[in-house]
C-alpha cells in the first residue's frame, strides 16, 4: 500500500487509534461551540468530525438516523409533534418529517454548524429544513425544555456524548429527564442516543438506562452496528406506555410503506431483534449503572 | 495522551489504519504457514495476530466463539460428533465440548500455532485439547475432508479469510462445500465463519451464501459484533433439515443451562436476533453474490 | 498531547515514517508531472510536498537553496551566466540573482508547478520570477542541454531524486553529466544536490560523486544538515578549474558583504567547514560508488 | 510497503511524530529512575529507548560518542583523569579509554539501567565497564560532585536532557557548574552534550552556552548530525585556558593515531569544521540565550 499523504488520526481511546486516508478537505474551522472538520475520507465519503470525533459519514449516516429515529416513530400509535434536541446535520429531521407528523421542532445550539450542514452537506438533511412541519431554534436544549410548555408525541436526543466541559453534561442528568418526561404527552416516548454498546464503554449506556428508569416506566436499550463508528451502538427507549417490543412486524410494514424502499438498514424484521442484547450488555445495563444527577453529571471517557 | 512507545499497526483496508498500543510483547515467530505474534494489547488483553490481523483477542474472544458454535449446536437435536476445520486456540473446541457430545475431531494445519497457544493461551482451551473426547488433526482441512468416510452431526468451519496465496483459498469452494455436505450426516448442519458484514466486506459473505446455496436446502446468514475486530461479523448456517429460526427460546434453555451462567455473549433470546440482518446486508447477500468454484476460488481483499 | 485531527505521512523508509501535524491545507492536485500538496505544517510552516516527500518548507527552504547556491558562487570568480535545472519554487533563482549575473536560465519540465509555486508561495521566490536577468523555460533539462549552444559559468542541478518512472533519471548519468560539461564555460562548476548524506543512503552521493569523477577534474562531495528533511545533506561540486576549498574567508565576506545580512545559514566562516565530511561519508564515497551510465541509470531507494 | 506490525513511536514534537518498524523486542521495563525499552528497529538495530526517546541506536552511536569524546580529548594535552556524569551505556566511557589516561570515573544514578547495559549492549561498552582505569559510580552527578575533593581534566556531562520532573534537571545550572568548575584541574575542559542544534530547539544550547559563559572564560558551541536522532546536535565546550579551534590537525592526528582506524565519525579534519555554525544557530547561542540558575532551572520542551 502507498502510506504516503493526507491522513485523519482519530482517537478511539488512549489505546486505540484510527487512521482515516482523506481525499478531500472540504471544511476546516471553529463555530463557537466546537470544532468542525468537513472531509472526504477515502473510506466513507464525506465524514464531519467534530471536536476531532467521527459525528456522521456518508456511507453509513442512514444506520445511524433511521436506528435512533424509526423505533420511536413506529412505536408510538400516531406521533403528531416531533422535539429534536442536537441533529445539527439534519438527518434525523429528515427521518422524522417521512412521517405524517405535524410538526417537527429541531433544537440546536450550534448555529454555524447547522449552517455549515445546510450548505456543506445536502446528502444529509436533503432538504428537511425547508419542510413547512420544520422549525429550528439555535438555543440550549436544557433552557428550550425548562421554557416550553408544549408537549410533544416523541422526544430524540442526538446529543454528543458529554465530554469535560462541552456542550452536553447537563443534558444526561435526572433532573432533566425529568423536566423532558414534562415535555412529552401523555403516552409519550423518549429516545437517547446513548453511545458505544462495547464491552468498553457500556458503563455510560448502563448509567443512562439506570437514570431513565428513575424517570419513565418502561425503560430498554437497543443497539446497532455503525460501521463509521465502527462500534456496536447503544440507545436508551424511554416510555410513558407504550413498549417498542410489542408492536407488531405488520404495523410497523403499514407505517413505513410509503418510504421503506428508501430506507438502508430498518425493516420491519430488524425492529424487535434491535432490543435482544449480547448477554454482557444485558447485564451490564442491569448491575453497573448509577443514576446521574445534576450535581455529579457523567463525563464521557474515551 | 502518551502518543510515545510499543504499537502495532492493523490495515483494516488501505484506506483505514489501526494502531493498538502493546503492553507485553509475548511472542513473535514464523510457523511454516503463517506469521505469529502473541502480545498484551492495553485495550483487549492477550491478543493473537496472524499474518499481521488480529484473529482473537481475550476481551471479546467469547463473543466470537459462542456466537460461532451455539447457533448450530442448539439448532441440530442431538449432535454427537462434531468436526472444526481450523480453530487453532482452542476456543471453538471448548464451546463445543460444552455439550454432551461423543467426539470432537480439530482439523488444523498448522500444528505449531497450535502448540503455541496450548503453551500460551490456556485462556482460550481452557484444557480442551484434554477431553477425552477431541482429537487434533494436524493436515489441510480439505484432504481431510476428502480422505474421510466418517460422518459429522455438526461441522463448523473456523477458517481465516482466503488471502492471495493463503492457507484458506480452496476452502470457501461449491466443490469444496459438496465434499463437506458428503460428510454431514442426514440432518447434519455447517456453519462457517464468514468475515466482515459490514457495508464494505459484505459481498465476501454473498458469495458465501450464494455458494452454500447451491449445496444446501437451507442457508441463512447471522451476524454479530465483535469488539476486536470493530467490525460486526457473518456467520453463514447451512443445513440439510433444521431451520435455526425454528428452535424456540425454551428449548435453547434447556440445552445450555448447565453452562448458561459461564457465557458471555450467547443467549436464548438472541439467538433468533442473530438472524435479522440490517436491510443492506440482507439485500446485499441476496443479489450481489457469486457461486465461488475452484477454478476461481475467492480471494479476500481488505 | 493532542493526537486528533489531519497529518500527513511521509514515508522516510519503509522502515521509518514521519507524521506530520497540518494546520491548513492549501492546495492538493496533480500536475501532468507529479503530485502536489502544499500545507501549512505546525512544525515547518507553509510546505510543499511532491509526489508525497517534502520539498521545501519555510522554516528552512534558505537552509538547503543557500547550501545549494553560495559554494558555487562564491568560488567562481565572476559569475556571469547561469543555468538552474529544476528549481521550480523558484528560490534557488533567487539565491542565483542575489549576486551581479547577467543572465540566469532555469529549466523545468513542470510548467504548472511553477506557477503553483508563483501563486502560493511567494516566500520562496519573492519576485525572482521577474527579475529581467532570469529566464524560464519549461522543458525537459536533457533535452535543454543537449539542444542548446550557450555556455555557463555556474550550472545548478536542483533536481528530484531520480525514483522509478520519475522525471530525473536520465539526470544523473555519465553521459549526461558530458553534455553539461559541454555546455559549462572553460572554467565553469556544476553543483549536484545530491540527495541524503546519511549513513544509510550515502551510495547515491557515492554514485553521483564517483560519475561525476569521470568527467571533471575537481569533485567535492559537501553537507549541511535540513530540518525539514531531518537529514544530513549532500551536495557535489564538479569544477573544471576551481577548487572551492582555496576559496578564502576575506574574499567570501567581500563577495556577499551586500546580502549577507539577508542570509539564514550560509557565512564566510561554514564555507569550508562544509566540505570537512565524517568519516564514515568520506570514506563511502570513496570507496563505494558506481559509474551511473544511461544503459542502467541510479534509481533511488527509499 | 508492508504497514502491518511492531512499531515504536517517538514524539519529536506535538507536532512531529515518528515511527520505527520494530525487528525485535529484547527488553522492556522500568527502573527506579526511568523507563527503559531496548529493541532492534529495522532501521538503526539495536536501540535504547528511555522515556520514549531513542538514547542511543547501533547504526550511529560511535557518531554520537565520538563527537561527545574526541574533541575535549585532544584538546587537552595531556588528560589523566576523567569523569563521566552519565553516560548508561558506556560508550563514552570506552572512548575515553582509547587514550593513556590513568582514571576515568562515570557516575550515573540508575545502576539498573548500567546493568541492563553491560548486559544486553556489548556493541557500547565492548568491556570498558571492565577496564582497571574505570571506576563506576552510582550516585546522582551533583551530590557526586559536591562531595568529591578529587580533580579531572576532562569532564563529559553526557546526560538526559532536563524533562520536567526527570533527573537531570539541576544539572545544567549556573550554580552546578560553578562547582564542576572547581572540579576541574587548572587547565580543565568540560563538555556539554547540549540536545539539538535544530532551529527549532537552539533556545537550549543557546542557554547552557550562556550559562557556561558566566563561569568559564573559553565557551564554544559544536554541533554534529546523529543520524537516529535524525538532527543536528549540538555540545558546548567549556575550558579554562585551552581553545579547541587552535589543535592543529597533525596533532590530532598523532594523538588518536592508535586506534583512527575504529572511529566512525571524527577525523583530524573535521575537528575544525565541528565549530563552524550555521547562521542561525551561530546567532541564536549568541543573542537568546539565558543564565539557567538552580531557582529557575531549564526544562526541556519537546
Amino acid at each position: 500500500m502507498r502510506i504516503e499523504g493526507s491522513w485523519i488520526i482519530e482517537k478511539h481511546t488512549d489505546n486505540v487509534l484510527y487512521l482515516y486516508r482523506v481525499k478531500n478537505h472540504i471544511y476546516h474551522g471553529k463555530t463557537p461551540f466546537q470544532e468542525v472538520s468537513l472531509v472526504e475520507l477515502e473510506a466513507f465519503g464525506k465524514t464531519l468530525f467534530l471536536d476531532g470525533k467521527i459525528q456522521s459519514s456518508q456511507i453509513d449516516e442512514a444506520v445511524y438516523h433511521e436506528a435512533l429515529v424509526h423505533p420511536a416513530m413506529v412505536t408510538h400509535p400516531n406521533p403528531k409533534k416531533v422535539l429534536i434536541m442536537g441533529g445539527g446535520e439534519g438527518a434525523t429531521l429528515r427521518e422524522v418529517l417521512r412521517y405524517p407528523v405535524e410538526r417537527a421542532v429541531m433544537v440546536d445550539i450550534d448555529e454555524q454548524l447547522v449552517k455549515l450542514c445546510e450548505a456543506y452537506m445536502p446528502e444529509w438533511h436533503r432538504g428537511a429544513f425547508y419542510d413547512e412541519r420544520a422549525e429550528l431554534v439555535f438555543t440550549d436544549a436544557r433552557a428550550y425544555i425548562e421554557n416550553s410548555k408544549e408537549t410533544f408525541d416523541v422526544i430524540i436526543s442526538d446529543l454528543t456524548e458529554p465530554i469535560e466541559g462541552g456542550l452536553s453534561v447537563m443534558l444526561f442528568t435526572e433532573e432533566f429527564y425529568k423536566k423532558v418526561y414534562g415535555r412529552l404527552s401523555e403516552d409519550g416516548i423518549l429516545v437517547v442516543q446513548s453511545a458505544s454498546a462495547d464491552i468498553y464503554y457500556s458503563n455510560f449506556v448502563a448509567n443512562v438506562y439506570t437514570t431513565l428508569k428513575q424517570v419513565f416506566p418502561i425503560v430498554k436499550v437497543y443497539h446497532a452496528y455503525i460501521t463509521s463508528f465502527q462500534l456496536d451502538w447503544a440507545f436508551t427507549f424511554a416510555s410513558k406506555k407504550y413498549d417498542p417490543e410489542e408492536v407488531d412486524e405488520e404495523a410497523i410494514k403499514n407505517k413505513i410503506s410509503k418510504f421503506e424502499n428508501e430506507l438502508k438498514f430498518y425493516t420491519p424484521q430488524i425492529h424487535g431483534a434491535l432490543f435482544k442484547l449480547p448477554k454482557y450488555l444485558k447485564e451490564n445495563i442491569e448491575r453497573n449503572g448509577r443514576v446521574i444527577r445534576d450535581e455529579r453529571p457523567e463525563i464521557w471517557q474515551s
